[in-house]
C-alpha cells in the first residue's frame, strides 16, 4: 500500500519530474482534454473524466450494435454484459472471482437488494450496523428496510480520523447485528477503512458485511474475495470513469448464491426469463441480484474504465494514488495551513482514499473562486473542500498548479 | 382512434401509394439506416431503431457536456433532467401535467417503487389485482411484494381477447382490493384495455390503479391526468426509442403527492440531498419517487425520443399505429391464415396497441427463417410471431414486404 514514487516536490520542476518518472503517465492521453480554461479537475472522486474510447466506442454501440443489430443484440451478446463486465471490473479491482460480480441499477438501488438478500440470510437478528458518516443514499435505505420489517439501526459510535475502525465496531457488535454496513472510503475525510479486519470481526460476531465502495474503487486496493467479503457495491462514475449516472456493480459472495433472496423481482433475475412463464423462481448464481433491464452503453463504458485499469495495474494505480495524495498533503500542510485551512483527511496514506479534505469555515466559498480560477474541486457541506485525484488522468504538476491557486484564493 | 389513412392495400403499388400519402413518411428519414440485408424491421415493439440524433447528441454529450463541464454539469442542469424529459415525455405522449413524471430506474424498480406507494395509500386492504398475461416482471414484483407484506393476490379471470376488461376486473373488485396493476397493451396479443372504464371502476370500489404503458407509450394514445390515473410506469426503449436498457419512466398523480411513500430512499429522492443531513426526508413532489443517480445519457436518449413524438403529434403517430396494424391484419387474413396461422391480436383496431401477433405452433422456426431472410420479428413462446410496427420509422410498402416474406416461409 506504499507509494513506489517519490512524492515529495518542493518546486513546479520537481513535480513535473514526478511526472516524467510516472509509468502510468502516457495514460493520461486516453482521456478527453479538459475545456478551456479549465487547468485542474479534482473532484474525479465525484465524476470521473472521460476516456475517448468511452466517446468512440459508444459511438460505434449506436450505429453498429444498436442500429446495426436491433433485437438481434439481445441475443448476440447484450444479454450477458451485466455479468461479463462484472467480471472484468471484478478481475481488474475487486478482487474477485468470476460469477459474483453484476453491472446493473444504481448504488442506491443494489445496496437495497444485497442489505435485504443479507438479511434474509440472518432472520433472526434484529440490528443493522451503520456509522454517521454513511454515505447518506445507504443511511436512507437502511432507515427505510428498519422501519419496513421492524428492525433496528445500531449507529457506530463518532469516527475515528473521519472513519469506522474495529474498534469503533467492538463497542456495538453483539449477537443482535445482522449485518455491518459500512463504507470502504468515507465520502467526507476520505478515511480508508481497514475492510478485511472489519469484516473478520463482523463474522466472528456471527453478522455479515455489505460494503459501499463507492470512493474506493478504482483508487485503493480491493480485496473482496481474500478479505471473505459477503456482499458490496459501488459506483461507476467516480474513479472508473464510466459516466454520469453510469450503472453500478454489486458483488455477493459465491459461498451465499444458493440462498439468495433479494425482494426486487425482475425478469432478468428469473431462471428461463423468456420462457415467460408464472411464478418468480430464481436464476442461479449472481443473476438472480438482477432486476430490470440494465442500460446496455452504461455498461460498456464500464467496460472501458475497468479495462484501462487492468491494462495500468491496480497495484501501480494505487501507488500513484497514494503519491498524488501525499503531494496534495504535503502542499496543504506548506500552503493551506499557514492559511488556517485544517488537514481532514487521514495523514497516513495507509488509511487514506483517494481524495484529500481540507476544512475552512468559508470552504463553500473557497470552492467557487477555485472554480472561477479553472480549478475543479469538490465542496461538502458544512465546511469541506475535497481535493479528489484520480490516478489515470491527473498529474503531479496538475495537483501543484492546484495548490498554488488555492493558496493564492485562499490568502 | 380511427385511421385517418385508408390502409387497404391489395397490391405493393397500393403499399407504396400509403406511403406518398402517409404526413409522417419524412420521418423515417430521422432513423440510422437498416444493416445491409435487413428488408424490414417488425419488433419497435421490443427495441425501436435509433434517430440520428441520438447519436449525435450522445456523442456531443461525452465531447462537450461531459468532457467540458465535468463535475459542473450537475449543477448546470443534469439534476433537474429526470423531472424535465419526464414533463416533456408526459407532454407528448402520456397526457399528463408537468410535475408529476419522472425518467429513471427501470419499469422494474419503478413498478415496485409506484406498486408500493399505492399500498401505503390503502394501508387496509389487502389484495392487489393482476391477470395471467400481464408482463413477468410485474407479476414477479407482485409476488414479491405480496409475500413481504402478507397480502395476496387476485388474479384476474381469464382474459378476453387476450387482454383485460371492465367485466373480468369486476368479478375481482371489492373492498379487499387496495391496487389494480395492469398492462395498458398485452405484450403477447397486443390488447389494448380501456383504461379509462378500468381506473373509473376501480376508483369506485375505493383501490387505486397503476397502469403499465410499456407496449402502448409511443403507439396508443394516453390521457394520464384525463383518465385519472393514480401511478404509471413503463419502458422508453420500445416506441420511444431512447436504446436497450435506457431509463424507464415513472408517474404519480399530482394529487398523491402529500402522501407519496415509497421504499426505495435515496439521496436524489430526499429533500436538499447535497446538504447530506441525517434522517432521510422526502423531496417534495415527484421527487420523492427517485432513488438513487439515474443515467444522464440516458435521460438525454428518452428527450429525443418524446421530441419526436411531440413534433408528428401523438394523433398523427396513432392513426398510423392504426394503418399499420390494419395492413398487417389484412395481409395476414389474405396470406397467412390460409398457411394455418390464426391472428392472435384484436380485430378491432381501437382495442390493439402497436402491434399484431399471429399464432402457429413452429412460431419459433417462423421467426428464425424471417430473420435469415432479413426480416426481423419477435418471437414469445409458445406460439406467437409478434409483428410491431414503430410508427414513425416504419412504411407501408416494409409492411407488404416482410408479410410477403412471411408467407413464403409460412408455405
Amino acid at each position: 500500500m506504499t507509494s513506489t514514487l517519490p512524492a515529495t516536490a518542493t518546486s513546479r520542476e520537481d513535480a513535473a519530474a514526478l511526472d516524467v518518472a510516472d509509468p502510468l503517465a502516457h495514460f493520461r492521453d486516453r482521456y478527453l482534454p479538459l475545456a478551456p480554461g479549465v487547468t485542474a479537475y479534482l473532484d474525479g472522486n465525484s465524476l470521473g473524466r472521460p476516456l475517448a474510447a468511452i466517446a468512440e466506442r459508444s459511438d460505434a454501440f449506436i450505429r453498429e450494435q444498436w442500429a446495426g443489430r436491433l433485437i438481434r443484440g439481445w441475443s448476440e451478446g447484450w444479454m450477458e454484459l451485466p455479468e461479463q463486465v462484472g467480471d472484468e471490473l471484478a478481475a481488474a479491482t475487486l478482487g474477485a472471482a468470476a460469477g459474483q460480480t453484476l453491472i446493473a441499477d444504481s448504488t442506491t438501488i443494489n445496496f437495497y437488494k444485497t442489505l435485504r438478500a443479507a438479511l434474509a440470510l440472518r432472520p433472526d437478528r434484529t440490528r443493522i450496523v451503520i456509522d454517521r458518516d454513511h454515505f447518506p443514499t445507504n443511511r436512507f435505505v437502511v432507515e427505510s428496510v428498519v422501519r419496513d420489517l421492524g428492525l433496528e439501526i445500531a449507529w457506530l459510535p463518532g469516527s475515528v480520523d473521519g472513519g469506522v475502525t474495529v474498534d469503533a465496531l467492538a463497542e456495538v457488535l453483539d449477537e443482535r447485528v445482522a449485518v455491518v454496513a459500512l463504507s470502504h472510503v468515507a465520502y467526507r475525510s476520505g478515511h480508508l477503512a481497514d475492510a478485511a479486519a472489519i469484516t473478520a470481526a463482523t463474522h466472528r460476531a456471527g453478522a455479515l458485511v455489505v460494503w459501499d465502495l463507492c470512493h474506493s474503487v478504482g483508487a485503493c486496493e480491493i480485496e473482496l474475495d481474500a478479505w471473505e467479503v459477503d456482499f458490496a457495491v459501488g459506483c461507476t462514475y467516480k474513479f472508473v470513469g464510466a459516466g454520469p449516472g453510469a450503472p453500478a456493480f454489486l458483488y455477493a459472495a459465491a459461498r451465499h448464491h444458493d440462498r439468495l433472496d433479494q425482494p426486487l423481482w425482475g425478469w432478468l433475475g428469473r431462471a428461463d426469463p423468456f420462457e415467460m412463464e408464472q411464478g418468480y423462481r430464481p436464476a442461479p448464481g449472481i443473476r438472480s441480484m438482477m432486476s430490470g433491464t440494465p442500460s446496455i452503453p452504461g455498461v460498456l463504458a464500464v467496460r472501458e474504465g475497468a479495462r484501462v485499469i487492468a491494462e495500468a495495474g491496480m497495484p501501480a494505480v494505487r501507488a500513484k494514488a497514494v503519491a498524488l495524495t501525499e503531494l496534495v498533503v504535503e502542499l496543504a500542510d506548506s500552503w493551506l495551513a499557514p492559511e488556517g485551512f485544517t488537514l481532514a483527511s487521514p495523514r497516513d496514506p495507509a488509511r487514506r482514499g483517494g481524495h484529500v479534505s481540507v476544512a475552512r469555515a468559508d470552504a463553500r466559498q473557497v470552492c467557487a473562486a477555485l472554480v472561477e480560477a479553472g480549478v475543479l474541486p469538490d465542496f461538502r457541506t458544512p465546511d469541506v473542500v475535497r481535493l479528489g485525484v484520480s490516478p489515470l488522468p491527473a498529474s503531479f504538476v496538475e495537483v501543484w498548479d492546484a495548490l498554488a491557486v488555492m493558496r493564492e484564493i485562499g490568502r
